[in-house]
């Protein structure tokens, strides 16, 4: 029998990206396509490529009585829906995949200084797991709560790991520059995100004050042992996917490309979905996209002893939706690539 | 024991959409990819999204020797070579199945005229099939020799085509404005088609003179029984993947909206690859990019007694190298959307 | 003593063209930056690339006051308010130019039937001229009432004004396939016109329907004598700015090549704004971006007896910034092309 | 009487937009339009957005004799190119503006070792001005040979300079991540830059041995007086225009956003063509292209205690044929701003 997948949130572009991973999903059906703008029109007229694809109606965003129905539940929802509709019962019905920040971060504090708002179900925060399957994946396997990563969070982790975990870069010298597809931003109507406002036009924002940042911090200290506090900027860039991170940071003594080279295989050499280009590869966004990979290249720079590391992942796929998927396959004993073994889109 | 396909000029867009195809196909095997350009290279060198998918070096276009490997060859090569590669050893052993233009006009005068060479290879002419799926499956299926169609002309023939069949139009005022990503002008490192030179413009080309053109009108010709002169006018847009044909034709009298669904109902209803959007619904490329699928809706306008018939697809997929599995799967007597089922990517 | 130009509506596409083509106007300056949206801000914080250019503050819509201060008044409204607002007090005090269609159509019964609103002062349209310059220039010098034709109307019946003048096609054939970069669709915060939503994708909209049609029509019915019924369908293609028009008719008994061309020549051979690319030319968006450029070009078909003609403008300088300030200097005496002989920007 | 300007190089991208904005110049007049690959073709017949705008024709790329004629001449050329030429006899008759990096660095050794090759005429390194107008005005003005700068390198440096120059931060922690459109990558005919190889992706390239590399830390070290080695990654972005620098570099003891701020307004606060953001300003792309403005914003970020420094610019006008005129301009004694005011072009 197969798992009855219901989705909150399910019209915006992480829902939809969702919905088309799950309408394809050999040991998953979709019982429930939740949207609040959307209750009660057919989930194919807003999102057409799903034409004949996926036939159902949208779906208001009871919790509750999702729950009843569903095996598990994703939440594609805004920051606090989900923690704020988190109880006992739900808990004990289905397993609940959030692909918002609710339950990323351990410290509450941390939450709410960087959110600013108050989480209304801290009590659940000890039993979530962080759903990077890469990273923690026997934890995953017996989540029932699982906090789905963010799209430039899972980027930046990968790419530095490894390199956190063995000690090879200092942590206090690593600055993330990382760059996003205008997906990320959203199906949201501002005017910033117009066609026009986007196009032929480059920017950063949240300098200093992405809520991305701590979720980073947080799991990179937790590979090394000691507190990492980092810089990380986003840009927009004018086209739908894609996420690039450019990571810098100051080598540790005698780190060469070879014991660089030896951290990424040692901890990625087996996985699916990571590919590694080695030393002197540089990821491309377009080698990725509709895809679940992550690609991770690296130089080393022997004039400023400092070492560029870069990966490259689809947003909306290893990003948020596919990732999810990945998550929910290891909770229910399904291979880890069940579903998502399909390749990028090029061109 | 799965179907081994090689592919002569692999390295084209084209021909890197029919890998991608091929290597997620669950009864097809790549047994060669072809490519002058890049003999001896991997193939995911060059198309580095099949990184970790397809592990193969380029061949040559050794076409005798494939035909004993193979039990399908695909030629995506330029205007020419399959008709000058063409022979009976060749076709005894294996299926063609060609995405230039070489067997698509039945007339080699016109061919010549149009594509200003010459036809090497005109006794083949007769048997070769046009793998228009949904209007010659049954030849189709018995082929050893097939001409899949090209990208404009899916497009605007299956457009028109219930339309012209059933009387509906007078094909005499047939006007197709067509508009194409840019992959559909090919990999080929020319000025015109840089990233500057396409990006935030617009233009016709081929006007009067575009080879796809003798294609449609002879395949409409052969629907209506009556030869059709049309004009037809291709446009290069800023977008990597999509065709979008707006046709235009007078109405025949009494002709209703209703008339008009009905005939598209009759003719496509049933297929799988074929989306009616009904009066007043416009396709748009974003919605079937990815897929195999065309999406159909149509206009009529009271104040000048015209339809406006408007077809989207993705050049490479049902355009291409999808209409090809499509017609591979035919031929082999399997499922025809076998292999073929991915939903279009949005965004 | 330079012209006072006051603008209504200048935080749109158009009216922030305006202001950025008056701010380098010689004999111009700017008094008024009319905005209800941003009323009391800068303008140059909303438009930040005229940061250091502009240095005025929005101001609301009243045109009363904004009469008394200003020679000309800009209209760059959504339709029907400059019909609403307009007296002889205002016209007795500033000249007018409305870029939206409220004075266009000269029979107020078309106009209510396209636009669906009722016209508040219709007992001006006899005195409006309709301010295409290279048609009715003189009666453009002694307006004070001006219609600014739309961006697509522009294109279209500059590009078949001649031919349908010199009666070298038929009129009752006419089809016209307009494309348009995106900033036609506005500045309005809508999710259709999201950069996802646009980007990789093209569509037609309005068929059959579209307001610009009955415009083009009184124009060309005007030149020819005869009513002239036509179809119309724009299509949103992914860039910012330019206008692509892909005319069709049938040709005129001995109509030729050099006919065609000495037809251009007529009308067009001593316009600063309009290049004529010849018979076989193909206007391209790119070459007129950012210009008051129109490019036009066109093929003749002698298998269907047709002729393809083709014109390429920027939707917001010569489709409506810049002919509106074209009107002003025609209507204030000062060379036509004052302010406006910036060449296009490439890439 | 007008100067007399010769473009060697003129049909790349640089050299066709300092033909179009020494068209517009009202003191300079185009006597000169070189370029080998279309030596004798109209040159508006290459770049058409100059159609009826530039009336001349292609020339060979004779510097003798083009000395003999002009009296600037400017080199948008390769690389070695104008090192090549050079000679007393050329820099007796003309003064020579080169965009091209053969005069940027004073240490011929440095140039060799990122260059990678021999510097023909060394001699002229001492007398050679290194342009960036708003660091070395004086210089400039009695310059005969003139080193224009880089694209990336005069966004990068003017955005660090007062920082540098100040000691307002540490110079061994600078790190550039910078991002430009994909005109900077020229108008060759290569794979990499076709549109479908761009549109919908972003990499970063030449990790750790871009060029621009040696000339920021040279120009950096001239501003606080010891050697600056740093870390610049240079990435390609879909959009025709525009370069965006982060950097990021670790705070001296003491400093504040105010001091910062300071130090901008104490070098650029007379500036005509840098537009300061101030604290917590992001520059975007869009609201400088087409201009010669740069505009600089920044960040402090207490936890880190680094700052992050970003400007703006057009690569194709400030970063080339802009900056080239108005190093034009300070070399004729003529106001800097002169045919350099046009407002950036939006959207």
């Amino acid at each position: 029998m197969k798992i009855k997948a219901g989705i909150i949130g399910s019209t915006g572009y992480a829902g939809a990206e969702l919905i088309r991973l799950l309408s394809q999903h050999p040991e998953a059906e979709i019982c429930w396509c939740g949207s609040r703008s959307y209750t009660g029109e057919e989930f194919s007229s807003i999102y057409r490529n799903l034409f004949r694809v996926v036939d159902q109606k949208c779906m208001d965003d009871n919790m509750e009585q999702l729950a009843a129905e569903a095996d598990v539940i994703f939440t594609a929802t805004p920051q606090g829906f989900c923690a704020s509709m988190m109880n006992d019962s739900i808990l004990s019905q289905a397993k609940i995949i959030d692909l918002s920040a609710d339950f990323r971060l351990k410290d509450v504090a941390v939450y709410e200084k960087w959110y600013k708002i108050e989480h209304k179900s801290p009590q659940y925060l000890p039993e979530a797991v962080y759903g990077l399957c890469e990273i923690r994946r026997e934890a995953i396997r017996h989540a029932r709560l699982l906090a789905n990563p963010g799209c430039y969070t899972t980027c930046s982790i990968l790419t530095l790991y490894p390199l956190v975990k063995e000690g090879l870069v200092d942590p206090s010298t690593i600055i993330i520059d990382a760059k996003s597809g205008t997906s990320g931003a959203g199906r949201g109507a501002k005017v910033a995100n117009l066609f026009c406002e986007v196009n032929e036009s480059m920017k950063a924002y949240g300098v200093t004050t992405h809520r991305h940042t701590p979720e980073i911090e947080e799991q990179l200290s937790d590979a090394c042992g000691q507190p990492v506090v980092l810089n990380f900027t986003p840009h927009l860039v004018p086209m739908n996917r894609g996420i690039l991170v450019t990571a810098y940071a100051s080598l540790a003594d005698g780190v060469t490309a070879e014991t660089v080279e030896a951290a990424y295989e040692k901890y990625y050499g087996e996985e699916f979905f990571i590919r590694l280009l080695g030393p002197g590869g540089c990821p491309e966004t377009r080698w990725v996209e509709g895809s679940n990979f992550v690609d991770i290249g690296f130089q080393l720079d022997a004039r400023t002893n400092r070492m560029v590391a870069m990966g490259a992942l689809d947003n909306l796929v290893k990003g948020a939706a596919g990732q999810a998927v990945q998550n929910m396959n290891l909770m229910f004993g399904l291979p880890e690539n069940m579903g998502l073994t399909m390749p990028p889109l090029f061109p």
